[in-house]
Parts: C-alpha cells; sequence; structure tokens
C-alpha cells in the first residue's frame, strides 16, 4: 500500500518513524542523494522537488515530510500517534508541528545547504543558522522543563518523533541538541522504543543510533 | 467564543480570513507592535513568543496561524475550506500549507528581520531570502499554470488565503508576487471575494487592498 523512498537519516525519517508506529507495512526504495538520483526524470516525475521523501499511497506519490506524517496519524487513528479532532490536546498537535515545519526544520536547511540562495554568504547564513538552531532547542528544552516529559505533556506523540529527527540532524553541530537536559532524556526516551530500533536497521543508521 | 489578537496585515491575516470565510464570529483585540505591546507581561501570558496572533478559544489562547487555520477548518467543517480528511486531495491540502509554511513563510522572516539571529549579517541574510521567496514565487506560479487557478486546483481553499497573505507581505518588494502573472490572477481572484473586503475594512489596511 506504501512506498517510501527514502536516503538514510534524511527527512524521510518522520515518516518513516510513523509508518512503523503505526505497524503500516511499506516497501523501502532508497535515493541515492549522492549519485545524484533525485534528479533522475524518474524521481522527478514522482517528487518534482527533487527531494526526499516521497510516499507513494495507492500509486499517487506525495511529499512534505511532516505533511505526510499528519496524513498517515488520519489514515490510522488508532494508531493515537496525536489527539484527535476534536480533542482539547487537538490546538497543541498542531501548533506543535507547525512550529517544527516553520523555525527549526528550515534552519536546518540552510545549516545543510548554507549557500543554495547566496553562495557568497554561505558562511554568514550557517552560522545565523546554527544560533537561531541553538535558540530553538533552549525554548524547546524550556518547554519541557514545565510541560514534559514529552512535547505535548504526558503523552508521546508524533511531534516527539519530529523533534527526534531534527535532534539527529544536530548530532555533529557545534552543540548538538543532547546538550540541552531535557532534550536528551526525550532523546533518550524515544530512542528505546521499538520504532527507533527498527528504523536504524531498516535505513542502516549506525552513528547517533 | 473566538478572540483574535492581531497587528494589521500581520500572520493574523490568515487565521482572520478563515473566520471570515467561516462566518464565525470573533473579538478583535489589537496589539500595537510598535509600541511593544507583544512583550507586556499580560500578552506574553497568551502568547509566551511574543508574536501575533493569538487567538483564545473558548477562553485558552493558542497560536502560530497556519495551525490556527488548520483547527478552525476542523471546528468549521461546513465551511469547506479544505478537502476533508479521507477526501482524495486531503494530501495535497496537508503538502500546500506545510510547503508555504516551512519555504515561503521563513523566509519572510528573515526578509522582515534579517538580524535576528547574527546582525552582523542582515545584509546578507535578507538578499538570500529575497533570492528564495522569489524562487518560491516561480515555483508557486509554475504550479498555478498547469494545476491552477486555485492551488489545490478547480476549488478554492485555506492555501490560497495562505498564499494571499504571503503575497500581500511582498508588495514593497524588488519583485512582488504579482510580477508572476498566474500569482496576480490568484490574487485579483481573492480579493474580489467578500471575505478580503471585510478583512481589510477590520484590520484598517488600505495599502495593497
Amino acid at each position: 500500500m506504501y512506498t517510501l523512498y527514502y536516503s538514510p537519516g534524511s527527512a524521510n525519517m518522520l515518516v518513516h518513524l510513523v509508518l512503523l508506529e503505526c505497524g503500516a507495512p511499506c516497501t523501502l526504495v532508497r535515493v541515492d542523494l549522492d549519485a545524484g538520483e533525485q534528479r533522475s526524470a524518474a524521481y522527478l516525475a514522482l517528487n518534482p522537488n527533487g527531494v526526499v521523501p516521497t510516499l507513494v499511497i495507492d500509486g499517487v506519490p506525495h511529499g512534505e515530510a511532516a505533511a505526510l506524517a499528519m496524513l498517515l496519524l488520519e489514515r490510522h487513528p488508532d494508531a493515537a500517534l496525536a489527539p484527535a479532532p476534536g480533542d482539547p490536546g487537538r490546538a497543541d498537535y498542531l501548533q506543535w508541528m507547525l512550529c517544527l515545519a516553520n523555525s527549526q526544520q528550515p534552519l536546518f536547511r540552510q545549516w545543510f545547504y548554507p549557500g543554495d540562495h547566496l553562495p557568497a554568504a554561505a558562511d554568514n547564513i550557517k552560522e545565523a543558522a546554527r544560533i537561531g538552531i541553538e535558540a530553538g532547542w533552549s525554548r524547546l528544552n524550556a518547554h519541557l522543563a514545565t510541560h514534559g516529559p514529552y512535547l505535548l505533556g504526558e503523552s508521546f506523540s508524533v511531534v516527539d518523533l519530529y523533534a527526534l529527527m531534527l535532534m539527529r540532524w544536530s548530532r555533529n553541530m557545534p552543540r548538538p541538541a543532547t546538550n540541552w537536559p531535557h532534550l536528551a532524556e526525550l532523546a533518550t526516551r524515544l530512542k528505546s522504543r521499538r520504532s527507533w530500533k527498527q528504523l536504524c536497521d531498516a535505513e542502516g543508521l549506525v552513528e547517533w543510533a
């Protein structure tokens, strides 16, 4: 039913973790980013932006990791990975998903690809991204200190999986997310879940696994 | 039932337009950003990030414009501002909301507040944001050319309202969104809706109105 086009450790991680938590079988197809496969005509036909992930659902390709995670939650309500529509916690779920999508994740794009828009300014853009990412970790850590242990409070949710992916992306930065104690605790807690081990095995992740 | 804390033309526009399209009455409370009201203790108690919008729903304050729009759609399904869960168009709706939230909107933050993270690099960051925003308009314009006239195709949706807000933000840039023909056509179409006129009246918008 599902086919996930992925590159180990890329934004597909969020979608992959959600599929694993839902117990939804999926076929994995690796896209070799180093070889430029994401720019092949075959892949661009699936994903015009030439990025991973692409999730093919019943034969139709879709993109945008956080949107796919939200869609999968609607298709697998029994997995209870977020407060359902009408639940008092619904606003918080949406707010945190969008918050990670429009603050922390775009800064990572600038950290990893700082020269995308203005190559001459790459160093400045990378440095500003680092500062912004660290400020984001501080906010998340403060939130967990008062509202944890999970980002939505007492209950584990898809928001934690999203944060876990982003935290892993910071592992080689000067101050990785796990330098913040409540984020470190969250990461440890999430990495003890079966889905994390399954993900690392399936994507072949060894670093920060 | 709803109280919207707003500043004319700010990110509250999206939430405000959705409320108007839903026919949901709301009380407006203006936050004077120039006077720094967003950093007052009273406002920070509602919105710890000190930004607009805040939407108070049944006495509980919530933030994050796109998340609020998505929440309102769930609370007012009759307004039919997006494909419902289970609809074949649902993935596209989520994909475009998240795409605007994690690409175009964060670049506007950098365009308007380029010195937030690294003041010395403000000029570079502003210039990179401009290039990124223009690339985004080109992608949206190309999408409309083949899949329009609305962002989700034949039907108007909340994604168009989101794009309209972002297009207005570009009005004083070197290349405003309306320099792209299909975006200009979309803006004209959306500005002919009753909700746009109501919004401009209520928020007191005169420029690009």
